[in-house]
């Protein structure tokens, strides 16, 4: 039986500040990224949202970020590996001891924003960030891009990985996103979007923005749950992918 | 043969900021209080402390805050027994992080400044410190204040505690701290301080500020690190117990 | 003529944030209070509400607070008045700055959340913060609660003033507000709020909790524009105010 | 008569962290550049450094920085022209107004770091600091790295501007500064030091790193006063131009 991991940024709100559908959202998902305050959330956020998805018996992540609360972690910073490596450790470090508080236990990191932007892009920031979810816990999955330095960078630490792909974001032909400046970049329409996830699921492929079927790697899908229209796609990715007869739970659980 | 722990705050530098004498102080002290990044400290100082910790085989407790940058963790804040709590996990979980990326385990919590004078009057302040102690490792012990508000907490909330005295400050006759403002409240003579730590070891009982022998219950005690002549005194502490022959020792250790 | 300013908080958004009816009350009252990045706001977020003012012709006041993001300057702190001095400054300084840029005027000085609520209580508080706005700018009002201690800080210290009632809040017969957690103290109902504003603007006095007709001083009344409903409150204010003849205009204008 | 400015960062402290040899340095320049509480300071120690300089009667700038206190604000962070335009604006604000309340005016602004060498490079950066400035205030000038982008986005601006020398740093044939990384790229003999600027000051030119004579702009000279050293070069370099009748004072007063 096929089975896939839905992903979700949550716990994104700080202090009196609301952000994202998260009650909504995890109906629908089966693994969750929880902001770690650096660019969103603080301790009584996310001790919160963590005993939301306790309640929805979903899995949880680290979603460590560059310290940049003002630009919510989307301005990329010339932070050092060594920066980067003490910082996503700290972060992880905040939400696993929360994690523990609560008796859940945290199953991957993904890194947030420009970091994993920078992370796809330089070996560096990626065995900077493979090596500190290493060092705090082996046990840890690595959430990376599909087929990215991020993935080279888990393989070469020796960090336990899995490969992602985008729900609505389309994709060149050489397997790699479509920057959002350009046209086309991002996918609106429901149905396509569905289709495409089980095009995801069941074939391991995508078609590229200029027609070709690409084979991608993928464990889990990235959804967002940020707007209600966010979260309207999720439940129609989960119905269709129900339909179809493919299972929906988190990576790090036995199948 | 009688053993003690003495108990330092370190690692309260701050990005380029230095504070505190602490390669100095380390040769001297047994247990270290590190600073989580709310009153000082930053991921990557607190890594460089443990790092330090680790080479001179001292034992490392979190110092966790009000979240108070500015003012140093030392202006009371009104936040809640829920704020508290998942701040001090917060904390704690941050830096046992970086402790289990540097494979050391954390030994105790002793909170900073504004939070342990609110926990030693308050005791929804020092049951929220418990709780989150607990919570997050029942392994670790909660330093508290001799005889204060703290130990009744540690106690209802079954936590497990130590009760610290202080080397350089005056006694009440009630067993209670000469507040910092009154005159005689802070002793600066090395031979003096470092008789007062026999007796508090030996005896287990302090001279109050009015002469009377007044019976102290006590397994660390705290001393300081932040300035050349702070190192002097606990330099003069250590020979004087090693002299008597008293074991320094820190108190999470097998005795 | 009567005339009354209607002064609402505004500006409080951050970052990716938002928070707060803005535009929409704009519409309805004459002065706003703007956020200075210690509670609430950023630089970008503070420019967007001066500009959106200039547009709607109202009053811009400077909207100060503790430095406690997380708390939303609700938690009060044990700053010092010298810190509170220089906190204060530092924030009116930086709105006022903005304010140039655009080509407008500063014309009030309104402290946030705890820091009010200290102001209220604590001569030394409100000395601290009369004596930054009468530093930074003599032409500046502060903006006082009704017959508070405020008001004695600022005609001991000399600097302008307007007093404030609360549009919405329950009166003590001594003219004091009803402190929020007793039942009562919050009036919900749209017409029964209108009503009390016109007798506070056009009697000088209030109906107390328990019966009595209590003289207050106002020239400008607090209304919130946070929520939908909010606003619309101070719609029927402001409607039941030009029905009556009463002019709305801020403050600091001729008139 | 020749004249010259020397400008140095100052009031770079934060809270309890002291950082740098303000009160020394102060007696040798005449120009200072003062933190504004994004890469360090607060507007405690702000108002502390505007007193001091008052003392001393030197002139004040304001040194903004990107928001960055943990990294001192030399890490590069992906700012929107916008963003920083704002952020200029806010903090030379903050600094204007503590200046207000003690009665001496702004004479420039300095920006600081990674914004600095980003300026240096990027025209849409130095662009954006110049109109912050002209907006803010137009009688401020623009401290510009001499012949950068930075003199070129002033001038387009129409703003005000200074051209800035560095008194302990190697030039390259064209003018511009040997990068740090390289060998050689900081002087550190202290009659090396005080000759070259004897030479920027009296033949507006330097020897480059490859001996070349090179022609050079400059108002003002770049030292520093981060540690005793720092100080006794200031020191001489004062000496040797008061020794060759060149008079020390601010570029905004009139010579």
């Amino acid at each position: 039986m096929l089975t896939i991991d839905l992903n979700c940024d949550m716990g994104e709100s700080y202090g009196v500040y609301n952000l994202g559908c998260d009650e909504e959202a995890m109906s629908y998902v089966t693994s969750i990224n929880v902001a770690c305050g650096f660019h969103a959330s603080d301790p009584s956020n996310m001790l919160k949202t963590i005993r939301m998805a306790k309640r929805h018996g979903i899995a949880i992540g680290a979603h460590p970020s560059f310290p940049d609360l003002i630009g919510f972690g989307r301005r990329f910073m010339a932070a050092s590996p060594e920066e980067i490596k003490a910082d996503v450790i700290y972060q992880i470090g905040a939400l696993a001891g929360l994690c523990q508080a609560e008796g859940v236990t945290l199953q991957h990191v993904k890194v947030h924003g420009a970091l994993y932007n920078a992370a796809e892009q330089d070996i560096q920031v990626a065995t900077a960030i493979a090596e500190a979810i290493k060092a705090i816990n082996p046990n840890l999955y690595m959430l990376c891009l599909g087929n990215s330095t991020m993935v080279t960078a888990a393989k070469n630490v020796g960090v336990k990985y899995v490969e992602e792909a985008f729900a609505d974001r389309a994709y060149t032909s050489r397997g790699t996103l479509v920057p959002r400046k350009e046209a086309g970049s991002v996918i609106h329409d429901l149905a396509q979007v569905a289709e495409r996830v089980l095009m995801m699921v069941k074939d391991k492929s995508v078609i590229s923005i200029d027609g070709k079927i690409v084979p991608i790697r993928v464990q889990t899908i990235c959804v967002h749950g940020d707007t209600a229209g966010a979260v309207e796609m999720i439940k129609a990715i989960r119905t269709m992918l129900e339909i179809q007869g493919i299972q929906c739970s988190a990576f790090g659980e036995e199948r």
